[in-house]
């Protein structure tokens, strides 16, 4: 017999049972060892999943409706719980995987360290390619109390392989003095503490090329998003944030892969997060696939 | 014998015990059953009343004092759980007394539905009444999942029954396609994403009328109104909302009726959504009455 | 390719994809639009499975593994929000097809009256059936307040459909006064206040019988649970719940069909009711099924 | 015209309008401002109001109604913050009041101090008064760090005024060295750790007497009563507390007045504690007056 | 032996031990007795300083690094719960002590009261001393309810003792008629609403002069400091706060003293309110010392 | 000049400045890298110390006062985020060293892990240790999904090196089938589900005997202590813990060391769980040193 339908909530709203035909897939990185200040990121994925049930599917912003794009959910990645360097592994084997199949990768963080083995790995398939961080901490560490696996250190990784030059960093607010230097030194296109106005400066020279975008949820001001582990004041608000996404969709950019990470929900008891979270994956989406 | 003074918290700040000589009436409308995401909004009137003991009697905005202004708080409406048809007779035979008492009816919400039953009846009374109506979302949806009675409904039936040049919307970021469309087709006056700039531009042309305002607290950012069922991120800040308010206040149109809605006190542990909700409140008892 | 495994958590754990070969099925019911209260059990199951994640998958207790049972998580019922008398039907829907293709259903609230259409359909195949009601509250109301479909009326929907003496009532400590006589009345096992003693004195009668059990979380106390919509001091331990699901499992009633019902999460920031819950339906399945 | 009924909810349940017949009568003393750890019980008064809106009428412990009983809620007193010396004068003018006119009454606090300047009052009209005193603390402290206006002094003070031999305490499990000698010496019933057991032990005793009883909210477990300043593990549990409540009523005691103090409700998100404290209210209502 | 290095929490990072030779001292000020509205700063000393944690030591918007600077943390006063007259002495004490050792006293509050017994012998010292005051709330009042000693008053006193045009407020939005039409008529320099850009026109007639500088957390908008007693709607933005810390760092000022007040933690479960006050201590101790 | 006293909350009340003449030492252990689920112990012993403020210094269980005794806090240790064998490395150095000066380690978690390096320290003082473990789960695996050093492993570790025989486990309700049979295997004296009555039992067997206690926080129940990774229901009371510390006083056992871990304050808005672990640590130290 048919059953009558049912709804597994733990999925990102309108996702397709079908990987064959999706052109993007999500997946989450539950990692969240390495922070150094509040843990809980490894909640993050599926609460945003969670919160992406109160969206509704258009947008009035792109005047698109996610229910005409096709992507797929995957769920959560299986890591080891406290070892850094596997689950980084796991992470870049599933995502080469990905790759192969001509997917556009969907992060959704775990801690910031989780989108080095995708940077790289999104790299070896577009050589060419650029990287655009959206963060209030520029991750720019070589190591962090001298370990090098740390999520401070993910940006550094992708600029010692990519060239600092590929680096276009916003909204940064937070950092050691060797940082600052580090992204001047190395030709990073480095924009400090605001987002919507130098990336609209920028997007016009990346136009054409495969870009990887990455966004660190705690670009908000703590305001926004609380829920996470390190908030910084003085950050952007959610209406910025959503500018600059748009900027990005409408500048003619080739997105080939994009993540959100750092959404750690237990510090937020009013949900906000995950639920601006879950908005800005809808207009990733509906703007980069 | 004459005991000491007591007071009882649960009326709005500054209420006379007088309901012949007041102007205004506060009432509440605990309801909260239609909602498709988060309920709760059942609680919104009375932690309104509660937050308004923190605020202080006098409005450097407008120059005024509450205390030199005569309203009435007669409590919640009793309002039968989980029958919606039956709650919005209820309240729309209460407004009808307090129009007939030649009062102004100032509804705390309660999901947004509530607003329906209300404006009915004030439009029997001013046939030339318009509506301002600042919200996240249009509310503009024919039914809800085949439901007609539905938070999403109330501004739809609204402009059929008035025409929908007599509709005024602002700050609206969310809704489906086809709402966007019967804004459009139906001649709405319809501002999204913005509040004070819009309506100060429409607000010449209303002088004189008489208007019905209807503000769904989730027009706010979450940051600023965490505690309601359905937040949207990249809304405006309470600083603009207030400069609506003021702008209303200063435009001369003639206010024969408002509300707040949508308060769901739950979901915000900070108190912070109430806490701006009475004192919109209070502006607008200050403003518009 | 073959990709890395992932793991999407809103199923309850080791729950297997094959529905051919389940024994029993777990399905959630979002409905909590009838309570008087505290609205938010619609979010229960949802974080009943996310909770599961943190259970080991022994029973000491038992000494047993659930990793040796096979069971399927169908997700929640799509209901529409506001219409109790349709979510009604679509439930009974459901489980109808569960018992025709002989599953034991598994049912996950949701308010309380979800389970009263679920009981009428056991009962149709189960003519023989007793139901085994744990709660803090009689739910032997008529109607309330005029409505007859309620959160407080199930289990007197039941007793008028099987006879009262089929019922058997454990651990309620508030109702009306006409909800204790009616018990009285109608010879319904009727021991308010204790779980675990009663519960195993009356076992021995039911053995060998089918046996539907439906426990509403808010028979624990306020401080085991929290996160319900009716607390009710003056409850009892999860050591004693414990107790009495142990019991049920050791004393040869044949249970063909089980729920847990009312937990609403946003009450409780610890997470322990949903912790607690996850818990008592691991100890079900492993006893019961 | 005559509108339809609101019910405005900052009064306890079914309280009467008419002062007049009212035998008891429900007051707030909304004071913090001595208290050594957490402040915050000024709230406490209001939201024990608000959570009583979710009791039903009838206790199945004393098989009484509170539809049947007549009492009068005259919400909180009016105190200035931070003068504790005035604050308590105003109490005892009003409880004095009271007296007069022959009401019994019924205190919410606040601080416990606010329950000396009460039982002083009620000590005047009985002067055979006893007091049953059931909380963590000793509060038999001269003074605290040189303030003898201190939550922790008002037993003493009590105690001085009325010889030791008439305080009974019970629960207590945490004060300083020089209580426990203090009530030693002074002849008080003193019963550390527990309550129930020997209050029955007690109260036979007592038939006949006056009896003011004080009820120090966080004699319970810090488990089902987090919403206190100053929460102390060890404690009994409700079922405990409200099995006291009951013996006292059954006892024959003739008790001239009560409170419950020390509820401050922002400390406990789950709101578990005004729902317990306005269960003991009930049934202190039902049992005592 | 020598053991491996522990750290203590709670001391504000990279504080010294070495008191002889910190330019500041930091100190905490546990007060909150006066308080209208919610209370709860005594515990915001701690949580600033555990927030502290959190920080990097670099500022990007000052290029200096706090690792640079020598201060110490003292930790906080031991005030008389409830009696603020005493508490007031002690402050006074501590701080002329800290002045007749040459040290800038960096002051943790606290209600806002705490600010009163400092800028008085900080002026002692200082003469030609002027107050910057940032805050949502004048604090102009002759007394609170009949009472002079309250967080509603100390800058009235100040005013009174240096003279209004030695008084500069920015941020304003909350007060009584009195206090507004008091500012005026006393030559204050009064700049209701915003703060950066009043702000910036003033400082250049101030540059020179000994200035203390006073900052209510409650400036900013509540959804940036939900922590905090009295949150008022329309505030500023984090941004805008550090902006004006930044200003006065640049223009030439003698900043003699400073403190911040009002975080009170328990409103606040997201600890964004002393994660923001911890950075605005950072910047101030950079930007001033 | 001798400035007023002040006091810096960051160390458990009543602790000496003078570590030479102590005869305990508490220690903090922020790890909580290796945790499988709700991550966050690293700010446990932060906020134990906190919660100590508000306990009072005599206890009248044990008739002893804390301000009679000697011991040192030393605050945290400093631990490299995110690597679990270099942090065991720093604990096991730091007890070594604690040992040597003949002081009594008195720890505080962090995650279990931590209790292992201490132990085996102790264990290589005193050869003829037992260790007396009481907690809800057996942690006796060999590895957690592959990882040795995990949360899940420390009484394993004890096991093997110790013997089976020298460990005595209490409250056990939570763990692999393999966990089970291990105990049985290796002679441990293992005693699930409850503490106190076994524990009395065992006592006098090992009366004289050097033994190390540790106490997992979440032998709780949840309602007891919500504030810990992996709570699980069906624990014992308080009430109950605070007689099995009592019982070890009295029993004549020799006390070599203690800990108690895996307090996460985040999962508790209540601070219930600091609460009760500050009053554990305090009869511990009472009945212990």
């Amino acid at each position: 017999m048919r059953l009558p339908q049912t709804y597994s909530g733990n999925v990102f709203i309108y996702s397709s049972d079908d990987y064959a035909s999706s052109k993007a897939v999500i997946y989450g990185m539950p990692m969240d060892y390495t922070v150094s200040f509040r843990p809980g990121s490894r909640f993050g994925p599926g609460r945003i999943r969670e919160a992406s049930v109160g969206l509704e599917e258009y947008s009035p912003y792109l005047d698109k409706s996610i229910e005409d794009l096709v992507y797929f959910d995957a769920g959560d990645l299986l890591l080891p719980f406290g070892n850094a360097a596997k689950s980084l592994d796991i992470i870049a084997d599933y995502v080469r995987g990905l790759l192969n199949d001509d997917k556009i990768p969907v992060g959704l963080g775990g801690e910031h360290l989780v989108s080095w083995p995708v940077i790289r790995e999104v790299y070896k398939k577009y050589p060419d390619l650029a990287v655009i961080h959206i963060d209030a901490h520029a991750d720019l560490r070589e190591h962090y109390e001298g370990e090098p696996l740390s999520h401070s250190t993910p940006i550094r990784k992708a600029a010692e392989l990519m060239g600092g030059v590929n680096i276009y960093q916003f909204g940064i607010r937070s950092g050691s003095k060797e940082e600052w230097t580090y992204a001047k030194e190395k030709g990073i296109h480095f924009h400090p503490f605001d987002v919507a106005e130098p990336l609209k400066k920028e997007l016009p020279s990346l136009a054409g090329r495969p870009v990887y975008v990455t966004i660190d949820i705690d670009v908000l001001d703590p305001s926004a998003a609380p829920g996470t582990g390190t908030t910084e004041a003085g950050g952007i608000t959610s209406k910025e944030l959503l500018e600059a996404v748009h900027a990005i969709a409408r500048s003619g950019v080739n997105v080939v892969g994009f993540d959100l990470v750092e959404v750690a929900p237990i510090y937020d008891p009013t949900e906000m997060t995950p639920i601006v979270a879950s908005k800005i994956i809808r207009e990733m989406l509906l703007g980069f696939v």
